[in-house]
């Protein structure tokens, strides 16, 4: 029996709540599937940088490497400015590991009700396909004449032609493997003069590999309109880091909630570990009341035991998720309901 | 009996088509309010740089200086690279006059169906407060190594302490004299690691000076996730210009058509001249056949004419904007009508 080293690490907040009703589906779709994950906790975290002055051990990236995937909670807590807690573990991560792929579905299930009026399953079924290595995201940057009038804060973005192309070009294989066979890049080449207009550029050689699959783009500005106001239009859109991550807050909320939104960090070529975890954050507001929403982890999980090459299990999660949606079982506070999060994982996990 | 020079650009598309109902109506409230505008019209345009090879002549800038306010329609067309039409027109505009705010209502009209389910006018009524003239659109970068596998395009955001300082004193002031008293910031100080805390530290600073007004901060990506599911929550929300571009499209996308949605871009110091522009573009796919929503334009007019000192007159702009969609009036296709661009200028001219 094939068997995959996970390391854990549930991070912050409500991710140390969610995480155990993830490791709790994936133990039942394991053994209904035959293979063995083998589990590894990392207390990285807002925690351990208050205790130690770190969020993980100088080798915690060598440390990472023994892993096949790895599994997050979430990170972030008041008090620990965030650039801190995240450029000091989840970006490292995602970066160092060559997860330049950040893949997220977002999906309106039957008995979750939408924000948007008269939208049904089957009208919002469409993947974000976030660049998450480079773009906007980056370290390079810094402040002049601190403290004084004249003070000023620059930020570089950079973008490769190997960045580009390589997160372009998996969009547009994975929209060979979707049925509508439709890729929508998001830019900004009207005002961001130098960069966006250079990703315009790279899109359309891309296209020109890609004949068979429908390509469009629209401004970042109008496309956050769209999702609103079309967002049965899309199949496969594609951005850069920020702008995937806006729109892939944007798209699960047209969703009926951002408790049930999984994302994979995947680094396509397998060189190094990927990392999987729900799009939601460590949400303070509510950690420690058990009553947060576990399906974005739980789903987050089946992204990655598909990653593992198990897509049955994966497609067994998913429907075990639909079908607690849809039958009326618990369901937390988030989807109307007052299920605790352990009790909505068990169900799920029985489902399975 | 004051007088007050308005430049004229139409610009292009569908710019041309709104424009002239702009002028139709703000002449109406003149009348009725006894005031005069004089307008001068302006050709720049793309056609004019196809052309002249420039969107505006060499001393444009000069030219508008001896105006008190710019009308401004659409500018953009295809064939020309956005980036060429609009740093050769709007941008420098907006940038060399110190147009420093970009103001956008977003409001919920009687009449109007929002794509959000159960939402009534009311629910949405809030204020975007865009920086217009640093941050993300910068000019500062380039491109290395063009052509080859190793290209890449760099962009710099610079944020000022005098930039973010007086936007954000802009939008505290603003804030000062609504009803809910409240300013949300829009950040991104977990990702974007070098100008986004400075930002937030700006913010903190200037709380401290307006201890009456509430107020808040996100981060873009849940921010807009929030103006779908909660926008009621929001008063005066700043941001900078690329996160205000991004929300001040979203914000009109919710509240029914784009094609309302005005802006104005000010100098509040009035040493130069501002601007006045509906939110939408040129619209190509639809420029040509008159069926154009006018009332972007036309509130922009009521923008303009608040400016210029007559809120009365803004106020009748509005009100007859408001009539005309509650009354069963003339609307447009986006609106779900099949009045054309004419009938509906016509009809809210007639009631002011
Ligand atoms: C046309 C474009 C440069 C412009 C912008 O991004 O500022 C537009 O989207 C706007 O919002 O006025
Ligand atoms: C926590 C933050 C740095 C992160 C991001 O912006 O990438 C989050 O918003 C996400 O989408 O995973």
């Amino acid at each position: 029996m094939a068997k995959h080293k996970i390391a854990l690490i549930p991070g912050d907040g409500i991710g140390k709540e969610v995480l155990p009703e993830g490791v709790l589906v994936l133990e039942a779709a394991a053994r209904r599937f035959n293979f063995e994950l083998e589990f590894t906790d990392f207390d990285w975290s807002c925690d351990r940088l208050v205790k130690t002055g770190k969020m993980m051990p100088d080798d915690g990236m060598e440390q990472l490497k023994a892993f096949e995937s790895i599994f997050l909670g979430a990170v972030g807590w008041p008090g620990v400015p965030d650039h801190v807690s995240l450029w000091g573990l989840l970006i490292p991560i995602r970066r160092d590991f060559d997860e330049y792929v950040n893949l997220r579905p977002v999906r309106l299930f039957e008995g979750v009700p939408s924000p948007l009026a008269n939208r049904k399953p089957g009208d919002i079924d469409f993947w974000v396909v976030r660049e998450n290595t480079e773009g906007e995201y980056s370290s390079i940057g810094g402040r002049m004449f601190q403290g004084t009038d004249d003070e000023m804060a620059i930020q570089q973005s950079i973008f490769t032609r190997k960045g580009v192309d390589r997160i372009l070009k998996f969009a547009f294989d994975f929209a060979s493997t979707t049925k509508k066979k439709h890729v929508t890049s998001a830019t900004k080449s009207n005002g961001i003069i130098h960069t966006m207009p250079f990703w315009d550029e790279r899109f359309a050689e891309m296209c020109k590999k890609y004949p068979n699959i429908k390509a469009d783009q629209y401004h970042i500005d109008i496309l956050t309109a769209h999702f609103v106001r079309n967002p049965d239009w899309f199949d496969v859109v594609v951005g850069s880091n920020l702008f995937g991550d806006i729109l892939s807050d944007l798209g699960p909320a047209l969703t009926g909630s951002i408790g049930v939104a999984p994302s994979g960090n995947i680094n396509p070529e397998r060189k190094y570990p990927s990392m999987f975890e729900p799009v939601h954050g460590s949400a303070p507001d509510i950690a420690g009341k058990g009553i947060a929403n576990p399906i974005g982890q739980i789903w987050s999980g089946a992204m990655m035991v598909r990653h593992l090459g198990y897509p049955e299990a994966a497609e067994a999660i998913e429907r075990a998720i639909a079908a607690s949606l849809v039958e009326g079982g618990p369901r937390t506070k988030d989807l109307g309901g007052n299920g605790d999060t352990k009790t909505v994982g068990a169900a799920i996990a029985e489902l399975v």
